[in-house]
C-alpha cells in the first residue's frame, strides 16, 4: 500500500510539472506574438501560427494523465480535488495557446499598414498578463494562497489598460480613417491579451478553491479577502 | 451493491438534468441580450446585466455534484468520462452566462447611438450559437455522435459570418465615421457569439471524446469524419 501511495504521489508530482512545462510554453507564445508585433517581426508571427502542435501534444497527454489518475487510483478528499483543477487548468492553458494565435493572426494584418502609433500599452497588457499565468501556475504547484489571490488583483490593472487602449485607439479612428483598419486589430489584441488574464483567473480561483475548500467564484468584484 | 450502483445512475442522471437546465438558462441569457438589441430594449439588456445569480449558483451546484460523484462512488471508465466531461461542460457554459453579459453590454452602448445598419447576420449568428449549444447538450444527454459532429460543422458558418459582418462594417466605418462607435460595438457583439459557438464546440468534441474513446481535438481544420 506503502509502494502505491508513493507511486500516485510521485504521478501526481510528475503531472504539476507538465503542468508547469505547458504553461512555460504558452507564456513563451504570448510572449513571442506581443515581441512580433513590437518589432514588427512578421517571421516570429508565423512561427507562433505554425507552432502550436506541442501544445496541442501537451494538452492530450495531460488530460490522459489526469483521468488515468482518477481512474487507476481513485483518490480521496484533497488530491481529487488538485486532479479536477488541472483538467481545469488543462484547457485554460491550451486556449491561452490559442489566444497567442489570434494575437498572431491580428498582428499579421497590423504590419500591412503603417503603424497607428507607438505601441505602449500592449506590451504592459502582455507583460502583465504573462506574469499573471506564471504566478497562477506557481501558485498551483507551491499551494500558495496569497500569490493566487495577488492574481485576481492584477486582472483589473488589465482590464484597466483594456479600457484605456480602446479609448485611445477609438480618438485615433475618429481623426483619421486611415487608422481604422489597423486600429481594430490592435483592440482586438488587447482584448485576446485580456482573455489571457482571464484564464490566468481561472486558474487562481482554481487554487483558492483547492487549497481552502472555499468557492470564491462568483463572489463580485474584486479580490476575495485573505483568511 | 445493487442499491449502491442505482443510486449512482440516479445521481448521474439528476446530473445530466441539471446540465440541461443550465443550457437552457444559459441559451435564454443570450436569446434575450440579442433581442434587446434587436429590438432597441434596453429593459430587456438591464435584465440579463442583471440575471446572472441563477447560473453561477448552478455553476458551483454542478461542480459540487461532480465532485461528490467522483468522491463517493469512485466511477470507472466510462462513467469517468462522462463526469470529467460533465465539469468541463459546466465550465463552458457558465463562460456562455458571462459572454451574454458582453453581449448586453455592448448592446447597451449600441443604443446610445443611430442604428448603423438594419442587423440581419447578427441575429443570424444568435440563432446559430443557440442551436449549437442546444444541439451539443442534446448529444451529450442522447449519447449521440452524429448529432455532436453537425455541431462541429456549424461553428465554420459562424465562423464566416463573423468575417461577413466585420468586413461589411468595416466598410460602413471608413465610409462614415459616425458610424465607428457602434459599429465597434456589432463588432465586438459578433465576436462574444462566435464565442458562444466555441464554446458548443467543446461540448460537442467532450461528447465525441466520451463516445469514441477517441480524442477527436487537434486534428486540424473542417469536422472529424464520422466513422
Amino acid at each position: 500500500m506503502e509502494r502505491v501511495f508513493r507511486h500516485f504521489q510521485d504521478e501526481l508530482d510528475s503531472l504539476k510539472q507538465r503542468l508547469l512545462t505547458m504553461g512555460g510554453l504558452s507564456e513563451e507564445r504570448v510572449r513571442e506574438s506581443v515581441r512580433g508585433l513590437m518589432d514588427r517581426d512578421g517571421s516570429a508571427l508565423d512561427a507562433v501560427l505554425a507552432g502550436d502542435q506541442p501544445i496541442n501534444d501537451l494538452h492530450i497527454e495531460l488530460d490522459d494523465r489526469c483521468f488515468k489518475l482518477l481512474a487507476l487510483h481513485q483518490p480521496m478528499a484533497a488530491d481529487l480535488r488538485v486532479i479536477v483543477a488541472a483538467v481545469k487548468i488543462n484547457t485554460d492553458l491550451e486556449r491561452v495557446g490559442d489566444l497567442a494565435i489570434n494575437i498572431a493572426e491580428a498582428g499579421k494584418r497590423y504590419l500591412r499598414h503603417a503603424p497607428v502609433k507607438p505601441l505602449i500599452d500592449i506590451p504592459r497588457m502582455g507583460e502583465l498578463a504573462q506574469s499573471m499565468l506564471r504566478d497562477a501556475l506557481d501558485a498551483f504547484v507551491r499551494r500558495d494562497t496569497a500569490l493566487a489571490e495577488a492574481v485576481l488583483a492584477a486582472d483589473d490593472t488589465l482590464d484597466a489598460l483594456k479600457t484605456q487602449i480602446f479609448r485611445e485607439l477609438l480618438t485615433y479612428m475618429l481623426e483619421n480613417p486611415a487608422t481604422i483598419e489597423p486600429a481594430l486589430d490592435l483592440i482586438l489584441i488587447s482584448r485576446h491579451l485580456e482573455r489571457i488574464g482571464d484564464h490566468a483567473t481561472n486558474v487562481a480561483e482554481d487554487v483558492i478553491f483547492i487549497l481552502s475548500a472555499k468557492d470564491v467564484r462568483h463572489t463580485g468584484p474584486g479580490a476575495p479577502k485573505a483568511e
